[in-house]
């Protein structure tokens, strides 16, 4: 028989030259052997045959993990905006399309595809009506690109409401959209040179609807009809969605079914009641569209409960300005810095995840991460961000996320 | 009102200067607009709310998409071995989850993630018994690479059995794995230097076991417990698999549950009375772990039907020994060769989604693709492949697709 023992010792994790070394203690196992049926037992599950194929043919994660979904925000309000992505139960940058995070106006259509329809028209020399099957015969790309509500996270301008990286900051996912470029039907229909805005609206009971300058649909628009290989799902726009990368997520369509071509911004009820951003003089921002430089630890993250001893801080990074460049550590409330890992590749526009090994020591403490873009924008303290535009505001949100980490192991979320 | 009989008219698509300029001929939406609900008319969508949150919390495929799901072989088979991928409504190269292909040897097992244990004793400093709760604590990494069973496709050999690229070719999928590098748990343990071969053994009733090089192991094989980013499936080796990337799958041992370091191979069933390659002369060739390099056209493809005019010929490449290098695209039954469109990033071991624009004059033809990778392998003809190892191999079958496009438009399952 091995020595079992050995697993509870302190032992040395060898690391690449890279990281720095660091130790592991291990525990839980050490007396479970029998239990959990190891050599010389065996398993309940090798005594007999398992389940059968194709059950269900649509696969589906285990019963063990059903408390991995998306959540509505804590509270009873009867009018929801959004419910959000576990991000603190996921694993490198893909978000499983199960779990992408929802946000729409009136609820999520049922659209057949055969009888769906995308106008383009306005100032263009070929108006045009594409039936989904016209659609996906033009030339397609496939790119992985994050998707975040510009509200998300907003509930620190004011207070500290949401205890979990979902709750906080969940109106985030990131996934490989398959689709046609704007570029490419814009260019199909012929566009008037005195055009500059883009209308897109929705097949939706809200008409979601959104004025688009014609430089950025150019640059990088598509119109999306896949997510992780597979059609869009109903609440990402099934059968056809705008998908503007990098952008805040209201203006990437869903249910997309006209695109108007005009001289200047439509001024629809969607970037004047909302999505504009109230500053501290009390007048109002219109078309911020970038999504700013912004990341978080999501292990350890609030609600969880670590030990101590060794631990991968873990999280991810983004930009609506490209690739992430670098991402700083502070495991002492933002006194020292030190880069993290990036795991390749790190991709325009999509989730960057971030890795630094950390030895707690059992004191309490603040853990936080501060990434910086390929653009040189740097991720702010949150009271630099709220002196700048005001307890007040509403979207943007994007300032360093603290998470206390107590004596006891429990780790929460504070302002620091 | 816009002038729609435009739609049906040929119009040149314009296109970058790398791919040649192409006319689609748009047809079917023409006079559909009044049915679709275009502008005027308002689609019912449009009218009422749709439906809610969460609906549910862990999401689902349209209704409208019931047919793409994973399928076992055509047959009354009542052991069947696996189910499929449906390749041909993929997009881009991440298979969805719920979408990846099945293969196992006694049933899928349910495992308690609390109580599953992984042992790692043999030649080793310091033997460990580890819970799920002990490894996820060691530096992880996230990978995307293919998984390709190593009979996928072995009814090319002798027939033509099999009309879709999902009945053919469907035991092959692709995700962002996570988990801990095997090298980092072997360096916990500490291996004897005598020590050249592991045995890895999967909690299933076949308990599935292989026996795997040190130095293959070391290089690249993965502890994995996430696929695009959730955990792992069940049918995928939920809660911990061995990922050995650009390896036949079978060796990626599933629900694994111990590795014993050894000196030699462990010569067990499944590396003798299974998955050696018989030759021609009758001596059978073991331990043949690299899936060759391969690609197959997905769109058009088997039990598909086109229309004249343009099309985008699209598919996946992919290779165990790194990088795609090019994809070379015969729209005339092999005479003449052009090189498709990889789209980037071109990852290591991963699917490589190409395209390359096609006008289909009507003609009956056939189209093949031919993958070639970083380290100079060249996809073959089925003729030479089938004089090099025979009619009756059974594994690593690497062949050129042939699709036959008949008058009708009509692609069908050849050999040429």
């Amino acid at each position: 028989m091995e020595d079992h023992s050995l697993l509870s010792r302190r032992t040395i994790l060898r690391r690449s030259a890279a990281i720095p070394a660091a130790s592991i203690a291990l525990g839980t196992a050490a007396h479970a052997q029998e239990a959990a049926g190891m050599p010389p037992a065996i398993p309940e599950s090798m005594k007999t045959p398992g389940g059968p194929f194709l059950n269900p043919p649509y696969g589906l994660p285990s019963a063990f993990e059903k408390a991995v979904v998306r959540v509505l925000p804590a509270g009873n309000n009867p009018f929801p905006t959004g419910s959000r992505t576990p991000l603190q139960s996921l694993h490198g940058i893909i978000t499983p399309n199960g779990l992408f995070f929802e946000r729409h106006h009136s609820g999520v259509p049922t659209i057949n595809p055969d009888q769906h329809r995308l106008m383009v028209h306005g100032l263009v020399e070929r108006p045009r009506v594409l039936s989904m099957s016209d659609l996906v015969r033009f030339p397609s790309v496939s790119k992985v690109h994050f998707l975040e509500c510009s509200g998300n996270s907003s509930s620190q301008y004011p207070g500290l409401a949401g205890k979990t990286a979902q709750e906080i900051h969940g109106l985030l996912s990131c996934v490989e959209w398959t689709g046609v470029k704007l570029s490419t039907i814009l260019a199909e229909v012929g566009v008037d040179k005195k055009a500059k805005w883009i209308l897109a609206e929705g097949a939706d009971a809200a008409a979601m609807t959104r004025s688009i300058p014609m430089d950025l649909a150019m640059r990088e628009g598509i119109l999306a009809y896949a997510q992780n290989g597979e059609k869009l799902r109903p609440e990402q726009g099934y059968p056809l969605r705008l998908l503007l990368p990098g952008i805040e997520g209201n203006m990437s369509i869903k249910w997309l079914r006209r695109l108007k071509i005009g001289e200047k911004p439509f001024y629809t009820r969607e970037e004047t009641s909302k999505y504009t951003d109230l500053q501290p003089d009390g007048s109002s921002f219109e078309f911020t569209f970038i999504m700013d430089v912004k990341s978080v630890i999501l292990a350890p993250s609030g609600g969880q409960k670590i030990a101590k001893g060794f631990h991968e801080i873990t999280g991810v990074a983004w930009t609506g300005y490209g690739r992430i460049k670098a991402v700083d550590i502070s495991v002492d409330g933002g006194r020292t810095w030190r880069q993290a890992t990036l795991q390749e590749p790190v991709l325009s526009k999509a989730l960057t995840r971030f890795r630094f090994p950390w030895q707690w020591d059992g004191s309490p403490t603040i853990i936080q991460s501060r990434a910086i873009d390929e653009a040189g924008n740097v991720q702010p303290i949150r009271k630099k961000l709220v002196e700048r535009r005001g307890a007040n505001h509403i979207y943007h949100y994007n300032a360093i996320q603290s998470w206390k980490v107590s004596e006891s192991g429990e780790v929460s979320n504070v302002h620091a």
